[in-house]
């Protein structure tokens, strides 16, 4: 890491507990997307993937929103903008991360650019949506692995109320989780919603008082780092992501092998342990 | 277009505020499917899809049904029927309408047969399902971008009863919205279920109570008319129904080169400008 | 059919009405899963298959449980055991059982190790999950086609507790019923859920209160049994589990022959007879 590396851009990084928290931190702006925070966020997630001391990750936003979407400097600006500044501001040159990957399937190779690390880093990411979250902060939610929500939250896709398209993978990511006609919905109208539809169609996996929200989930995220095997869950992130790219016997396959393969472990041992003994488990990853 | 082009066989077609209105006609048989109406849909969505004046799409059926499914009159027809009258009968000969394409995403070729023409349309198209919706009604209705249903509208597969088949693509569409289980649930037991069970399980948008569904369905297409860009509208339902085809990298790729043009258009100009001026959008489409 | 080949192991077996019920029979022991119940299930399944006084078939628990994942003595034994002893296990070998299939759609070939031959299988399997349902029990309850469940059941993955992966084909069953982000959350947590949410999100059709839920599952079964056609259940239920490897015009021109087929049969005959002379159906399957 170079000097300084300890300070982030436009977020804030801090470990406790075995849990990275990323906060996006311009809450006057509603956390809007800058390409500060594209470099901060990937910087971040690559640091929490490679430290042993981080198990679960969660990205929240600073203030009373997650994030609005581009900023709107940034989008005005784009007119008269080369294609090689786009592409670099889109944040797919390489932050020079490499990701661990415990198991023997390749996930990294199917989601190259964009957010697509986010699907590659072996520990779970949580979003927790506390506030408005709208065109480019709905996308990054996306590519969490499990999001919560404030039930008052205000949710919109609003790509076509600025004569855009679907950004981002967005229109490949969101008909995967609420079906083609939801997505058509939500992207077509670019309507408001709330956290409680969110949960109710499958966008979001619950939606809590947005009193609750941050604590409920980093209870979760604890269950996840105390009660569970590390190295289970980055198998099972890397199965999940590969699977839609996947036929049903080449999945079982590999799932197979990866089975075999656990029987060796330390954290099997642990796992069959702690159950014949009834005590709470003590994994390592390994 | 020929002459007397704008009387249509077994349906109603008026447009008016920038949205088609295609009513599904023969009241007292619950507006069941004949030759005809399968050559009259194609037409008018033709029609629509490439008038200016036109933004959204709504199907609905006159009296108390939406669709009862083919006509029980051609089903008993069928035995003796040549495999070509078959084929003319589903509706596969070309109705010779061009559909316009602004994005350059490809989809009609996925979608060759049948309804298919619906997802190659450029412009919404959704369901306002007033009444009984059953066979080949059903279907016709999972072809539609969003569905809209009564809560007491009536709905069944109806083919297992009839000892058919899962037909006209159903097996492929039933279980991307709802999964498999449900699907084989609707598909094997042709049981009838209502809007509000098929609002939560995912297979309608939203039920309304059946006085207002027609008054919603056409606030909602009032607000795709009015408020966002019929451009972006046309490039993500591109987006949207070449996805089950595409993997992630690839849909990423086309949504890149289609944002780069996006800026380049008058209704992203628009876009900001409204956004920026706090006033309503007036898009244009270019 | 072998001597003595009415005697199952661990399982019991027995037909009454056109549904044959399956139920796992290790009462004291939650159900939990064995070498032996491996094998009985499969030769019970394919019995059932080839039985024509079969039309559906109910997989259920003994006592309070459903089944409550692999037996911990057999995941004890794994470390010194040899791949080839683990193959068995598995269950891959082949029960010698010839799986009819009344359609020209290829199920077998998708599905080709494990339970696959669930999917193969061309009668309705539906599980009434009237308990504790974990790991193993859970995988194999998602093979079924229909899943009824007690409000009360519970359920967990339970994999990462001990160590372990998304075995047997989870993780390419599970996103594909819930979606991806609540697959990651119950593979990853391992927490424990009800019957109610399961079928709030999705991965049991319905659940009952546990007093009713087999009287439920049974009358559905007879609904099955008595009143849709035995041959369009096959060739439907072909369909759905043949169509995540179909585009959609694939699906749609092997539905077209199906179609043109099942005009021919006796049961398309007494589906328009019935419905005409408004009678209950009297299906051949023919």
């Amino acid at each position: 890491m170079e000097p300084g590396s300890d300070a982030y851009e436009d977020i804030l990084y801090t470990v406790s507990d075995g849990i990275a928290l990323l906060t996006l931190n311009r809450p006057d702006r509603l956390n809007a997307w800058t390409q500060s925070m594209t470099r901060s966020v990937r910087r971040a997630i690559g640091e929490a993937a490679v430290d042993p001391g981080v198990r679960v990750i969660v990205i929240t936003g600073a203030g009373r929103g997650f994030c609005a979407g581009a900023d709107m400097g940034l989008l005005q600006d784009i007119g008269g903008e080369s294609p090689t500044s786009r592409q670099q501001r889109a944040g797919n040159e390489d932050a020079g991360v490499e990701l661990p990957n415990p198991s023997g399937i390749d996930v990294a190779s199917h989601y190259r650019q964009r957010y697509g690390y986010f699907f590659a880093t072996p520990k779970p990411i949580i979003a927790a949506i506390n506030g408005p979250c709208a065109g480019l902060g709905l996308v990054v939610a996306l590519y969490c692995d499990i999001r919560f929500a404030a039930a008052d939250a205000k949710f919109t896709t609003s790509f076509s109320q600025r004569g855009l398209i679907a950004e981002h993978g967005i229109s490949w990511l969101l008909p995967r989780l609420v079906g083609s006609a939801l997505a058509l919905d939500l992207l077509l109208s670019a309507r408001k919603f709330d956290g409680i539809e969110a949960q109710r169609i499958g966008l979001v996996n619950r939606a809590y008082g947005s009193d609750v929200l941050l604590k409920e989930t980093m209870a979760y995220a604890r269950g996840l780092a105390d009660t569970v095997s590390p190295r289970s869950m980055a198998v099972m992130k890397a199965q999940i992501h590969a699977s839609p790219f996947q036929d049903f016997n080449t999945a079982l396959a590999l799932a197979d092998t990866e089975m075999a393969k656990s029987f060796g472990t330390e954290d099997f041992r642990e796992g069959v342990a702690h159950f014949v003994q009834k005590r709470a488990p003590r994994f390592t990853g390994r």
